[in-house]
């Protein structure tokens, strides 16, 4: 279970069925507006937004697959015996910490101004803890699917993420995409969960009904969680994206104090707040860190589906280096689920809807 | 292996590479030309011809897929000790038969003529034998590729069939798929694969170079097939089918009389033509005759990507029927396969290159 916290960041901020309604009823509809405002732009800034959104996305792509030959090469080299809370809190303090030195160079630079000025509103800070919150309710139920679901299963099951952060995308966002990216997508879970086969993947098809609602509930709270994130920061699209990180992450911090306080208090009193942390530990700290800020500048700049895509790319990629790494040997349901998730990247891209003028 | 032959007969008309450039040089073009001519005929003509290419397509997946089901079927109802190459001979003779009764019919109701005339020049007739001399080939290195490969691995390689028939119909009969079809064939493939695996699959990665090698030249002999009587069958658009099958089929009476007197002259000679037919044997002999004339009809008039996506769902079929009638299990594979060979069908449907007007 280490860092399975820091792992589903993606689960990091929920959101509730009020919150969205009322966020899509009253601030999307302006972020929608904004978006239409900005693609209209085109030209040189059209180019330059491309080409952000490019850099965002490969930054995502290879830090996220790197998570994971991380926590492989953790493994190998030893037990750690670090406490996962403290751990959790340390990348929420390393990403508040990173946005401030990001803001502080840009108040240098061009000043303090409105759109760059950490103070904020209250309805504009309001929407941020909820995330923190409802990343609890989903925490809690990752404990309970194990009463039904064994490990290789929840791995199959965890693939209904792409299907939910697509279908909320279309609902809440009311972004559209076209029926071949529509048809793109499904391949893409299809693609993923074929490459993650192995001979015990069949047990999933012995969940019971409580672990496929479980499953559904925890996938749809994760499609929220994006969707959301994407929400509330291209609510504000002229907003610094430090500022906003600065309050998204400010939450985590608090809520990993108090986890830390309820799970780990004698531990970190005890033993100190970094015991049993290595070299591969705060490279994990690190990469976790810089890959949450990489998520919040897709949802910037990009989309929820181009973090599905950039996730599940990355986790190909990770394979792809675990040969070469860890003598890990490909199967041919890899292969096959590559071939499917790649042909999936191709028609998402050839099936943009055209621009209506 | 028995009814490997006639499983097989995809395989059976075969062509020579020479054979293959003389016709597309020649007579392909003519094809070709009556092709674009039909396309735009359009209106109640187009209507009836869309008619014909849905049923002959469903018949073409019912039957393969009622095919496997036989197979089970006989395997069930214990060993029969019929001789393969005279159920091979019958099926041909039953072809030819169903032909000439099909023939008779047009004869009696609209008076022969030159479409409908059973003689024929040496010029037409000529190509017909090749396909049955081909034959030989693929099936003499069908037992060659055992050496190098298990029966699993095998299974999972005559998927190369599908990539071969779309390369070779596109190279040789000049006809063009859409970038979104290619992509929805690569997904056939690849899909088709996955619903196969089982936990042995990955024995195909440890296929030396001889059995790729042997392999792909399968693969590429079944796709030459298909083309082949393709272009022969659509050479002569005006020709009454039944005619043409009548030669096509003609010469596989032959071939097969000449395989019983090499192999099993003695035994039908001391246990009689039919010993060890059963009920199910004769239900297979059926079936198997009116597949052959059902892949004429779609080479006629369809083609052969509408072939291979018949049979591909013919495949799926079979698994679920089984499911029913054999308590046949259906693995995660099998699911995550059928829905990419369903987004695939569906994506070489919504792909359809806009005819150039």
């Amino acid at each position: 279970m280490e860092y399975r916290r820091v792992k589903d960041q993606e689960s990091y901020d929920d959101l509730s069925q009020k919150d969205v309604e009322s966020l899509s009823g009253r601030s999307l509809s302006s972020a929608n507006a904004t978006a239409t405002g900005l693609s209209s732009v085109g030209g040189a800034k059209g180019k330059s937004s491309w080409k952000l959104k490019s850099v965002v996305t490969l930054a995502l792509t290879l830090l996220t697959s790197s998570q994971a030959i991380l926590i492989v090469w953790s493994k190998r080299a030893g037990k750690y015996e670090y406490s996962v809370t403290t751990a959790n809190f340390s990348v929420e303090a390393l990403k508040c910490l990173l946005s401030l030195a990001a803001l502080s160079r840009t108040w240098n630079r061009h000043g303090v101004a409105d759109d760059n000025r950490l103070t904020t509103s209250f309805d504009e800070v309001s929407v941020y803890p909820i995330p923190a919150i409802l990343y609890m309710v989903k925490n809690l139920l990752q404990y309970y699917i194990f009463a039904y679901v064994d490990a290789p299963a929840y791995q199959i099951l965890k693939n209904l993420n792409i299907i939910s952060t697509g279908v909320l995308y279309r609902i809440i966002l009311k972004k559209k995409l076209s029926e071949i990216q529509w048809a793109a997508f499904i391949l893409l879970c299809a693609g993923c969960t074929t490459a993650q086969l192995n001979p015990s993947s069949d047990h999933v098809l012995q969940t019971p009904i409580q672990g496929w609602m479980m499953a559904i509930v925890m996938a749809l709270l994760s499609g929220f969680a994006g969707v959301y994130i994407e929400a509330i920061i291209k609510k504000r699209p002229s907003r610094n994206i430090n500022v906003q990180n600065f309050w998204l992450y400010i939450f985590g911090v608090i809520f990993n104090l108090v986890a830390i306080c309820v799970q780990d208090y004698d531990a970190v009193m005890n033993k100190g707040f970094f015991h049993g942390y290595s070299f591969i530990t705060v490279l994990m700290i690190l990469n976790h860190a810089l890959s949450g800020i990489a998520v919040s500048m897709v949802m910037k700049y990009a989309d929820n589906i181009v973090k599905v895509y950039s996730t599940s790319v990355a986790m190909l990629l990770t394979a792809v280096v675990s040969v070469f790494l860890f003598n890990f040997h490909l199967s041919l349901a890899f292969f096959l689920g590559s071939t499917v998730v790649s042909v999936s990247v191709y028609l998402h891209s050839v099936g943009k809807l055209q621009p209506q003028k």
